[in-house]
């Protein structure tokens, strides 16, 4: 093993500087997870208002260094910095933010009483219970969120809302970004007053698999391909202890528009669709893979559209030469083997990892497996239907996925909803005459769904991503000077459920 | 593989007789989860309230046939008729009966609304979220819980509960139990008119390894030795699409005296211990295994009074032929490779698969992981300690568990604190001043606990077990008409989270 420090790599252009920072040893791995350990501990005695208020001092660490961090994630990433970094930046001071909120509000607890009693089966003992933190999480980032879904991103923030510490691996792809993060971060957390090691970064690979095979390691985070996250869970498996992984892995999303909605507003679904499926590249887990549009001329003029705006589209930067690669293989795939026809070939733009949009076109009812591989880029498969029993056989070769749409009409709404019924088995979430890329950090979000979209059943975006990072425990019978204050008769902060009956935040007992 | 019929064995005698059950072949196994799968679709039609009916009349089949189901399972368990197996029925039913409220109360589904409206990152979609059955369940139930975590227990309830079909592989050591259990729910819920295949069983090894093998499987319940649950997660690690497992594996339940909880109750601990470890012979989940006493006069006494009941203790059978013969070993073990000291040597009665209670001695601070052994039966190992270091010395050699216990006096709250805060670190259940058996089912109950006492952050007794089968989905910008009523405006059935406020049912929006 080499000590030759990280490279960082525009894709703008392709060229590789040296970044200076070296990958982090097993030794330091260790040491890292032994503070995390003693911090976890800390962290324990710190009262919600507390950790609510560490939430909210990231989110201003975070966002008093916009300029740099925004400018140094588009150099690593060829994102735009205005509005998509910029915006992925105030969404993650907003996540932080959001998580505070709740954190304080206390839902999250699920607290729950049952006083002691009699039962059918004798008398019952008093028992309490409350969601508590899991121990350190490690959390993998992505490249495609520099930001949201990486060392300042979702993951992060729900788990030390949850009241874990995090280390945070820092992605091959934007090293200097996640040093930025992580010292906006930790920098914030030390003048809040945090516990030292509250806050870890580790970089290379190595590091990332010696972190999660590590025992001081209660669950990991992760963003990105199902090949990475399928080695990540192979090393789990052989651990003493084994542990979740919340892995957000691949996703295809297909959309459906209805005859009547093409014919109602084909123009707007074509602007709609063509900017979904290119946005930031087409590198979006949530990108429109494949969109199941009616045969006849309403479509026909929906996908002259599509096709006119995507040869007219200029080139837009890869995020790195791994992706750029693999975009033209799958392409190439889903071409020769999926034989789908290629409506508009994607083209190299002259720098960098640069390419235009690609469109494909394949008749619903051929459609197999092997044009539903997902292609990591600007990239569209348009699948044309006679009726819904071809989006049905279509559908049938679409793995489940984060996300599906269907663009209807009201008097569309009889014919679509055992479709829409159908489809809700196969996704985390259903979208309405939208778009499924943008996905808003609500109370109510979830962005998760079947494998191979992700391989558990929480969320990564949205409040319950903090149940990822909880367990439950019970006290029986426990003396109240040793209960959580949010357990003890009287307390009133936070809604719990008392003898079964549901209360509100500020009611008696 | 032969036809042979399974046997069943009345571990009271060791007399095996045949049962005439024929282990399932796989295509039968295949033929009940395509009707699992149909059923699961069909379910998916019916309301909440109709759920809560099926709860109810499965609760009423069960106690119709109280009186054969409690003779058939002592038969084949040894378990005494009354009260073991007779409150096990009342807990079967009373379970179900529970979840049918929770059913009907409908906060299990976590219903959350975010209306549309200005975020800081632009406009935000209107996003619904709750959770939805995930499919169907295969469930394992357990040797020494022939109704409560059997056929007819928490895991079936739950599944059924949170709206999946369930598929139960019948028990080797009580095949006879498992059918008669099967039969009484199938012809409660056919009665009620629930779809074909809303509850299937199988019999034999291979056929439990050919249903979680299933694609149509979706997830599996189990509770057994954690040598049998790594087997069945060996099996979903080789699917092509993974499922939980949640597995409730193994636990040794440490308890701990403090000196002056000895000298202010010792007769009254040692009766109570006494009972805990050897009642149904020992052969309870939560069975405190390690006693961590004091030294000294007063936990002498209580020693003594636990040996003298020990000694004087008739030989209770233990459930099957393997249990009997590993007790003996795991005992010799303990004692030779744990170096602990026999102050009761357990014996073999005359019949069956009898054995009286053992009692292990050894000094905390001597304590190794070869002396926590979890011995399936009646023994103790009882840990003297000078002081609490000595306790934590003993503890670090204990595997975590599903729960821990602490007897100490007011005056000793202090000093317990900290070991009450960091034993919460280690188990599912913190129980003060009682016994870690006798698990009440409701709304607050945990039952679960770091590895290797299960491999989930979820319980499976009490209400909130429905969580293991459930999923999250949102719908974003759906018509009404196609949104579950629960998630309507206006609806007021069930507690929901409207723009992050927590509503009561009943509350207006």
């Amino acid at each position: 093993m080499t000590n030759a420090t990280l490279p960082s790599t525009d894709p703008r252009s392709g060229v590789t500087r040296s970044t200076g920072i070296e990958p982090t040893s097993d030794a330091a791995v260790a040491e890292l997870t032994a503070a995390a350990d003693a911090a976890f501990a800390a962290l324990r005695d710190r009262p919600r208002s507390w950790r609510a208020g560490l939430l909210r001092a990231l989110a201003d660490g975070l966002e008093e260094r916009r300029a740099d961090l925004v400018a140094t994630a588009e150099a690593e990433t060829g994102l735009a910095a205005t509005p998509r970094l910029d915006g992925e930046l105030t969404r993650s001071a907003f996540q932080l933010r959001l998580f505070a909120d709740a954190v304080e509000e206390g839902g999250y607890l699920e607290a729950t009483i049952d006083h002691a009693g009699d039962t059918p089966m004798g008398p019952g003992p008093d028992i309490r219970r409350m969601l508590i933190p899991i121990g350190p999480v490690a959390v993998f980032g992505a490249s495609n969120f520099p930001f949201a879904f990486s060392v300042a991103g979702g993951d992060t923030a729900s788990a030390l809302a949850a009241g874990n510490p995090v280390i945070a691996k820092a992605h091959g792809s934007h090293p200097l970004t996640s040093r930025a993060s992580f010292e906006a971060l930790k920098d914030a957390a030390d003048a809040y007053g945090a516990p030292e090691g509250t806050i870890g970064i580790v970089y290379g690979q190595r590091a990332g698999a010696t972190l999660v095979a590590d025992p001081r390691v209660s669950a990991v985070g992760f963003t990105g391909s199902l090949a990475t996250g399928k080695i990540l869970l192979e090393i789990i498996e052989g651990r003493d202890r084994p542990i979740p992984f919340y892995g957000e892995l691949s996703s295809l999303n297909p959309l459906i528009v209805t005859a009547a909605a093409a014919a109602a507003r084909g123009g707007a679904i074509a602007d709609g669709l063509f900017t979904s499926f290119t946005a930031s590249a087409g590198q979006l887990c949530t990108k429109p893979g494949i969109a199941f549009l009616p045969r006849g001329a309403e479509a026909d003029d929906l996908v002259a559209a599509i096709v006119s705006r995507a040869e007219e589209a200029a080139a837009q930067p890869l995020l790195n030469s791994r992706i750029h690669e693999a975009f033209d293989e799958i392409t190439g795939r889903l071409v020769s083997d999926g034989r789908a026809r290629r409506l508009v070939s994607s083209r190299h733009g002259d720098d960098g990892f640069t390419v235009t949009p690609g469109v494909l076109e394949i008749d619903a009812r051929d459609m197999t497996g092997s044009v539903t591989e997902e292609a990591f880029g600007p990239l569209i498969v348009l699948a044309r239907y006679d009726d819904l029993g071809d989006v049905r056989t279509g559908l049938a070769a679409v793995p489940d996925s984060l996300t599906a749409t269907i663009h209807a009409e009201e008097s569309d709404l009889a014919d679509i909803a055992p479709l829409a019924a159908d489809l809700r088995e196969l996704v985390g979430r259903l979208v309405f005459n939208g778009y499924p890329t943008g996905v808003r950090v609500s109370w109510g979000q979830h962005h998760g769904g079947p494998w191979p979209a992700t391989n558990s059943a929480h969320t990564s975006v949205g409040v319950t991503a903090m149940r990822r990072f909880l367990r439950p425990i019970a006290w029986q019978s426990a003396p109240e000077a040793l209960l959580p204050e949010e357990l003890r008769d009287g307390y009133a902060g936070v809604p719990r459920r008392v003898d079964g009956e549901l209360r509100l935040a500020g009611s008696p007992r």
